[in-house]
């Protein structure tokens, strides 16, 4: 299905949550019995998906996590996206990929992303600047989502090495707009940081923003909406371990479904004041 | 073979030859004959090895290259890097991934290519600051090559977006020096840039520096050298479409490996001059 804004938007309606499900999965942390399967990383997956598909809006597969297995990683990564893309459509798909290259090369990983892996979007890193990002924004209907201001301790070295419009992650924002198909763009920005979400705000107050770090790394809910929502919402925020790791026992499925529904009936609170 | 920055030096000096060959393998560029073959990247990274593994000191495959081709490629990176390290361990080998993550994942990409793909090196992202990097360092005897100025035009609006000691990529250098097992840094600066050079050397004049755009990017070898040599070399050159791409008929191993000794050759004369 071709997920435009517009799409995502009415998504968002419909489930009421604008919730995120990072699915890093880690074989070491995931119920022992999935070990048995011949494709666990897959299989994890798929229950995850089948028992948190109505209360979230998107699935991001953290690529590092894939390629850590090597071949079986990204057979289980081409299962996943396929199994979401065909069983709902409706769900917005992020690659987190963090990729960014020079630009022939950076067409070639938005080829594998967009076209190979049918991802919606990706997440680029903007160091390499326009040349490295340009050849993501240049297919229509997918969306790439810059990181501006992670939500890990060292976003402080560089991102914000600036009290003033100097600092990076503002430059990264001002500079994007004016990119060839800018109106593709989304922002990684992290919740941790939710200070920082009314300035964003001022330079994109219209692009959707991937919030990771609520939950586990310590970014709060209300906050962000406070500073970072939009007049049509403009965001989604992720959760990973929170949801996918509940538990680790035969009754992780459900765990999961709990604590999507958590957050899940909390954006929905917060979308009626809205 | 365990690569330390003493050995990488030992094999320069060995083969008169401080030249990086990039395999950044596209199907549609490669001769039409090999497509006929089982698996056709793999069997042009073979025949350039063969043909050129003489002349240089490290190989670098660019993972988007094998990316886009899916598990086809990823089983030809593995074939490739398994190739090298079994016939020429003596090779300096580069996955050029341009990774980058938030700590936890960082150990995973880490893993993946230093000890899964058994490359002495990656090419890593700065913009996440030091916990996205310091997992990559802790390896040792593992090279992380941070990017600083790459070769690109995008280089130019975020990495020297200052003129003076603010700018972006002295930023990256200087703080890196202070990351824990910063001896195992390695720096990304694009040779069309060749002036930056005596910059960089002002901030790290020990470490190694990995020199794309030589050729067909426009880079100078000369210049390069001029500006970016230390007492112990410190540079490796790449060149990847000039030698790989030389020929696309039946000769082009023997096409690569008359591209790859000019190079060779004019980094014989630099060394004996220095």
């Amino acid at each position: 299905m071709i997920m435009t804004t517009e799409q995502l938007i009415l998504q968002i309606h419909k489930k009421r949550s604008f919730l995120c499900i990072g699915l890093d999965v880690d074989l070491d942390k995931i119920p022992k019995h999935l070990l048995e399967e011949v494709d666990p990383i897959f299989e994890f997956n798929k229950a995850i998906i089948d028992a948190t598909h109505h209360l979230c809006v998107a699935y991001k597969p953290n690529l590092a996590f894939y390629e850590a297995y090597g071949l079986k990683g990204w057979k289980a990564l081409e299962k996943t996206i396929k199994y979401i893309n065909n069983n709902h459509p409706e769900i917005f798909t992020i690659a987190d990929a963090k990729r960014g290259d020079i630009g022939n090369t950076s067409t070639r990983y938005a080829k594998a992303f967009f076209e190979d892996l049918a991802f919606d979007s990706i997440t680029v890193a903007p160091y390499m600047g326009k040349d490295s990002v340009e050849p993501f924004l240049a297919f229509e209907n997918k969306h790439t989502i810059l990181l501006a201001l992670t939500s890990n301790p060292g976003a402080f070295d560089f991102q914000t090495d600036s009290e003033d419009d100097n600092a990076l992650y503002k430059k990264v924002l001002k500079t994007s707009k004016t990119w060839d198909n800018a109106h593709n763009l989304m922002y990684v920005i992290g919740a941790t940081k939710a200070e920082y979400l009314a300035e964003v705000r001022k330079i994109v107050p219209n692009n959707f923003l991937l919030v990771p770090g609520v939950g586990a790394q310590g970014g709060n809910l209300e906050d962000v909406c406070k500073f970072g929502m939009n007049d049509h919402i403009g965001l989604l925020i992720n959760s990973s371990r929170g949801i996918i790791y509940a538990s680790n026992d035969l009754d992780f499925a459900k765990a999961a479904t709990l604590k999507a529904e958590e957050l899940q009936i909390q954006m929905e609170t917060i979308l009626k004041g809205n």
